[in-house]
């Protein structure tokens, strides 16, 4: 019914093969080889994946909700719930992004220190919209 | 993990005798026995499990771009957008619910009536605090 | 610290001194007949107006803040807190809406319930999503 | 009406030098005393007053829309209003915070870095959350 996957595996590795680029030494994740430029989160990245896989399975839940015609109210207590988890996922990954891209941005100033900040902020107010 | 149908099916049947057509022939959960209504919902339920498909498929995405080590704002700008689709889900369920499910409580009236409100109100304040 | 309100005691209860004939001259809605109690939150006006003051009072104590430098995660901490009023307040109206607007129109039935309860729902999703 | 605090930026750079004695004791009164650290968004405090007051008498709006007992859904939409105009003064004073604040104390480096963001995200997570 639904192709929920857009760029096979292939095509993602593909694309990020030449990823690594933008080097910056100095970086403290040190699982990074060959000079990959790892963002804010990626010392985080396992605990990052276990959360999305646990939010996966409450929306599979929410699906058997729905198909077994369960109440309502218990699927929309439910939705309330998987937002909830949506949300501190964003809060964890903004509070590395702000810890380690922006403020090596910061550091190294001018306009790309200030670009890192109107772009923060203008994913924050996307997360307080929502 | 989840208790399908805490009702019994007779209950429902019982409850919901007088409800329209809402047979979803070919329904991929066979047991709404024929002529069974459910809850506000049960209309557009195809439709709530394509959408809840679509937000899985949106979260196994999230989980390749962390994989990938994609870029933080890319993320969650990806995660305002599954965010939205999750509200958008809860709003039409809870428009079918108060059509439905409360308006048909309320024209029973009686402490029936008064206390579907009072759950609908929590859920209501459930998602605006979420 | 703060002086949530503005009008004396007096001037308030002049201007409430009427209320009870339910007196809506050229209001829209014609269906409320004679000596009916008006909109859904009527009977806690004075309840809401008491929350509208405290918010006001709040808001003069941001421009306070602002006007004194005090520290942006403070005001912001207020900011928070008044937002979290008004969502309370409004979600206390919405209640009353639907347990007495809303549900008159759907005992009535017809067009002006269906109505009613699309309105309702548009109210809510801009509850959500601000 | 409002007073709008003409700090130089000569005076606003000298304020700035000494910035991490934090005087802030007896805060409300005298605020722009010599030394005084002025915070991120003291350039626009005219601008963030007028968006108070603004807000404020959207308030006083409101609780005029209750004392006519006018109807719910429309004072839901002007409580809408306000809560958006609430979370753009809020999104405008953070993105100051990051700016100036946040900045400055990673430049500096050190714990005070590291507390300012955490300080900064708690702030976030608290305007996401309401």
């Amino acid at each position: 019914m639904e192709q929920p996957s857009q760029l096979s595996q292939e095509s993602l590795e593909h694309q990020h093969a030449g990823h690594g680029a933008g080097d910056e030494a100095g970086h403290d994740s040190g699982h990074d080889a060959a000079g990959h430029a790892g963002h804010g989160y990626v010392d985080g990245r396992a605990d990052y994946v276990r959360r999305l896989k646990r939010i996966e399975g409450q929306t599979r839940g929410l699906q058997r909700m729905v198909e077994s015609d369960q109440y309502c109210i218990d699927i929309l207590t439910q939705v309330s719930a998987v937002t909830r988890a949506l949300e501190s996922f964003a809060l964890a990954m903004l509070e590395d992004h702000l810890r380690h891209c922006v403020a090596r941005a910061t550091v190294a100033g001018g306009d790309e220190a200030e670009a890192k900040i109107t772009e923060a902020s203008a994913a924050i107010a996307r997360l307080v919209r929502s």
